[in-house]
């Protein structure tokens, strides 16, 4: 399968879909359908699960409800088997927490005209003094 | 080619091993035997650029010499076509500049027996106060 070279828009595009869904408590749990049943990976704060089901037991366990976020960079580069892979990094506040910096790194796959997260990796950017 | 299970393994050690050949001023331009003539993609602060003759004229751009470096965290995922995907957080200060912290992603891909990086974007984590 070729580059797609839409890779920006669609890296760009996907982080505003995703963020949309996942920052509205209301509606938080639908994240579930942007990954598959069985390919997909998340590694959340170092712990990491397979597939949609977990995913969503995962998500839903989250005890937070109001995030807001302010994306800082979106970097995208096209795969060679016709997919994105997607590096965001940004901050967030959490209710009433204090605010962090974040990264999330994503490989979307795509799958009948569609795309699937293949892969999700997310780092608050805490850092201990040395 | 199914899911190589020392993910976690090959991606320390390659982190470990990259590194310690990019903070070393005399060795640096030796990175470029990483990457591929023309199939890896390289995203510097958001400037991307493909294939190592290319990704070896920016590293020998750099102008700094000593990099010190801590890593913070190194998640490593499988990649069903027997790669792996890193995402590494850290800290790091370039000669007597201040410290930033930084994140890298790497995608390793397989190739006769060893790999090669398809995907690199290095961003230093510096967030515009809103």
């Amino acid at each position: 399968m070729a580059l797609n070279l839409q890779y920006e828009d669609i890296g760009k595009g996907f982080v505003q879909q995703y963020y949309g869904i996942f920052d509205d408590p209301a509606n938080r749990a639908n994240v579930v359908n942007f990954y598959s049943a069985t390919e997909s990976f998340m590694t959340f704060e170092g712990h990491q699960i397979q597939g949609a089901p977990k995913i969503l037991e995962k998500v839903q366990s989250l005890s937070f409800q109001k995030i807001t976020r302010v994306i800082t960079t979106v970097d995208s580069q096209p795969t060679f088997d016709g997919g994105v892979l997607i590096n965001v990094l940004g901050r967030l506040q959490c209710d009433d927490d204090p605010p962090h910096a974040f990264s999330q790194v994503f490989v979307l796959k795509a799958n009948a005209g569609t795309f699937f997260v293949a892969h999700d990796i997310f780092r608050l950017n805490i850092h201990n003094s040395a």
